[in-house]
């Protein structure tokens, strides 16, 4: 009964198999291999347009340097106020691009075109104080486990060209995403104007597998340097390159990503069910958050299930927890078996 | 006959095999899991002291932040001038660290107490124009494939207290001179002086496995928040750590270097003996740097052979290539095959 | 009728003589005349504590330098939503001191104690992913000219350093806020808790004389070097220090204060009996923040009276202006005359 | 006896009664101010085209600030091995623009385009480890006291613009080589291929006036945001734009200039015929290098005189002193009289 985080599971045997047989081969340094070469193709095939694909080796590392690449002096970074490149990577891009990031506020871990206009009006254009507006960021799966569909995504989109900015997706969860939406990658980036995506292999499946991925490759000019002087370009790139090959081989990405949805709908319906808890959130994927009475919460933890505490603060005032109940975080897995989610809806309602 | 870097080498039977099998179980996120705690112990055990160990992905993450660790406004950090962080790491230190790197000259990849005394000179106590000198680097194996003498280190490290600077040792290739000099790996770091160690298991049959090690805990105060906000904490920790287990299981780790340092001793002597190439400079372990007559190295290359040109900046003047001679280098890992020597060889006395 | 900031005004006639004499002699550079030691012993009396004082020629350069030089890693710095720091000074402790910026709500531009301990919340301690609090930081005057009281500082400073942060004051009209409060510099300062202050003299009389104030010199370490590798370390100091002299001889500086207050005071006075404007906000010394019909400040306007029209969000919304309203901020300054302002105040009722 | 540096001087009288006339008035905030925008007319006017020009207050932050604004990733700012920038800003193009400094050799303080040719082969293109060579900045005058005539710009001009990089000019002492020359300011600056220039007001008879002046105002997008968000903007920008206008006023520059420059051939002459003393490097305007015997500048010292001792590592080894001498910088100013100048040559002869 593991639910704390897709990132404590394991890595797919196919991922694992096309690592060991690279690993027996080795290959040129810095990604002049091959099966580098090769997912840059797949993923330009993937998403219907020449990609390029710079292969890092976390997600912080990926939305960090793909969010600094587009800084400019006195940069401002829109994004919502519970993103994760706001509140989770230490401040990562103020450091490595010196951006400030304003919050927007909006419900289940979403905000809307229209919040994101009127947060811009506190930077009006040309103003050295208040600094420049320079990139949008959204979260797709978002922090909250929930979607933005391809039109909202192009609504934000056009406020944020309008004002030179450009679009970035972090991705970490996009398999999960993309699966739960069945819409064409295509579709839900660049054809809905996002320049740069954080594409995220670990939580699906990998052990380590993250890229940043251009749209336009010739706004990548100078990221292989950003990399490099981060620390971020491995030698043995082949190691996330085979990866990568077995997680997009056959769709091996989105089966991955739809078993830990279909664990995910299991373990939501049955709090549903349970008369004991209720979703904080209704959920698009792998991430449940469910508002539990605070002994309910404890003897299932006493009885072997792992799940994080959240904050409150993530919820509009109207949906947060009452006195004596807790809001709890539980994420499935590709690894999540339909008998730990039976298990713990069993205790649930016990 | 592949001699172009240790980092085109695969992995070793072994770490892979760990890899695996922590790729099946998964584990606590961020380093709480079981293998990671148990890496920091057995270095511990290595070092013959409690250090604090952080894992990033690549040499040059470790040198950057171990480095920029003990940055200070204005901070200057010496090392040789042809060190690894001097002259490939696209300015890493720089960038991260804010420091300007102040190159020390010396033959063979190494660099003298006494001259980094004399460079020292150039920063005079209290001037706030010049900088203040933070910390002095040393690689070991040097970039011209040459080792420090536990007394060498200690020497330099005397001088460099005494400005109260901190010692870092680049070791991207520690395995290699450990194997060399057959000396306690204390001996060659905290007991000569050393703060903080760039332990590399990458080039000696890792995929991607490298650490951070600080000799005193207490120095390491901030370094989490440090790797973390440039995207270097990995959540499947399990990952290094589980590679760094094999490898340091039964002196595995040696065993690698020994192999590595063993071939290149046989290619050092074929190029002695073969009355075509000379050395540029005796080699220590498995980094050979040869002068060839142009036309040999051309013609070895057709057959196959691969191997880098080297620029000959890095020698002395008096050991340069005459005209028409061309200065290369040959590396050797724990992938390479008597065989494979033997041929290059053959063909290099043909 | 200009009432656009404090920093459209000129310098007093005795800052002005005080900066010609000087300019006649020159001086040592770079700090080593009698001007600027004089101005630190000076600075030492009248915070009744050995102080050290470092010379920068903006508030911005002040409030960055000073917070930054508190930075860590993964840093955060806690200050009020509409502090200067976090909205107009264009990303300046992102940039340099690599910090998040988390602001706090607060009416009348101040924040609780209370509110400082319920945004600490947020930042669990050693989570790496969330960073770690470094600095707390109130302004004095407030961005809505209101004052802290000391308790109001002590208490803010107790829940700060119980979390091991420091405190800093940016105090860009610390002379408005003494004159006003009539208490010690010190019980304002260090008395309260306060480890660094910004002191500015260019909005009180100066043309460009700022200071970086550190309370316990040991602190100061290094911050020499910090100054000086942004640019910030003045060769000709006297020129700064000439200014302050003259600005801290008979108590000039709160003359001038005192000045500016009284014509706010007056034209506060004038807002109140108009019948045709209100205070947003009760003013303390020489920032008027008026709530107008938008004709009456189009009239005034076209008057020929100069003030900033303001954002509504700095306001909590029960405090706003209604439709038709318009919110606007009118400063007063040394130069302000009582005609000027009766002369507002006569187009205001009229 | 002065001659320890030229920013030991005070300020000339038009300067500072233009500076006290502007005081009075005061004037509209951050450069929009009547007399702001009137020295980017001058300017415009002296260099013969439309120029954008930024106030700051020091040559360090002039040279940071315009240098970085051409940074990039893995950038490289290449410049004489002595230059300024690399051995008395602490470092602050490192910390600012995350660059690293490549040092180049020469003679006088000079290098040449080949030179610069030679060097940039360190950095092949493309490659992510040896970083992108972005800027090359030569100083007019340079540290030694010498100048490059516009050919010798234009040459390495040429060499950087085939690299795609841009040219940065260390005016600090612009002045001073152009009234030595006698050349067009135009013809020193963007006709010889210079992009930015750092004009100093500071060591020619101003108090703190700076600019960083771009020859391609296009190419200086963002740079405002880049000044303020360091602290360099200042809010009474009047008081920078003040002194600079009596400056430009009647070719008063060139007429201060003229004076100190005088004051140094004067001073040379004296040395040359000394018979105790010799030039280290033939002055072109009013820094002079010169070699004594140890004991005859300790009694010049006793006697009165103040010079700064130099580093021998500045020159050329076959223009070192020998044993028993030493090297030591003597500055004129504008302020340097011919009585003193006549004093210290009669001490030195004596």
């Amino acid at each position: 009964m593991i639910f704390a985080s897709d990132n404590w599971a394991g890595a797919s045997d196919k991922v694992m198999a096309a690592l060991t047989t690279a690993a027996r081969a080795g290959g040129r340094a810095y990604g002049g291999d091959d099966l580098s070469r090769g997912v840059e193709e797949r993923l330009s095939a993937l998403f219907e347009r020449e990609v390029a694909v710079f292969f890092v080796g976390t997600g912080t590392a990926a939305n960090t340097l793909g969010v600094s690449h587009f800084a400019r002096p006195g940069g401002v970074v829109l994004c919502h106020r519970h993103a994760h490149i706001n509140t989770d990577e230490a401040g990562g891009i103020e450091a490595l691009g010196g951006c400030k990031l304003a919050g927007i506020d909006g419900r289940d871990g979403k905000y809307t075109a229209d919040a994101l206009a009127a947060r811009l009006e506190q930077f009006p254009p040309g103003s050295v104080h208040h600094g420049q507006p320079v990139l949008a960021s959204i979260s797709q799966l978002t922090e909250l486990g929930t979607v933005y569909t391809a039109d909202e995504i192009a609504a934000i989109a056009t406020i944020a060209r309008n004002r030179g900015m450009a679009i970035h997706m972090d991705g970490a969860r996009f398999a999960g995403a993309a699966a739960h939406l069945g819409v064409a990658p295509a579709d839900l980036t660049w054809r809905a104007g996002v320049d740069v995506l954080s594409l995220g292999g670990t939580k699906t499946g990998c052990i380590a597998a993250e890229a940043v991925v251009f749209f336009d490759p010739a706004r990548a000019a100078d990221f292989a340097y950003r990399r490099q002087r981060t620390g971020h370009g491995f030698s043995k790139a082949w190691f996330i390159a085979a990866q990568f090959t077995a997680w997009l081989d056959d769709g091996h990405w989105l089966d991955l990503a739809r078993h830990a949805n279909a664990m995910g709908a299991r373990l939501a319906a049955a709090i549903r069910s349970s008369g004991r808890a209720r979703l904080a959130v209704e959920p698009a994927a792998n991430e449940i958050f469910a508002i539990l009475p605070e002994d309910v919460a404890a003897r299932l933890r006493a009885e072997g299930a792992v799940f994080h505490p959240w904050s409150v603060e993530t919820l509009a005032p109207e949906d947060r927890p009452s006195d004596g109940e807790t809001l709890v975080r539980l994420i499935t897995s590709f690894q999540t078996t339909a008998e730990a989610v039976d298990e713990f809806a069993d205790r649930l309602a016990a």
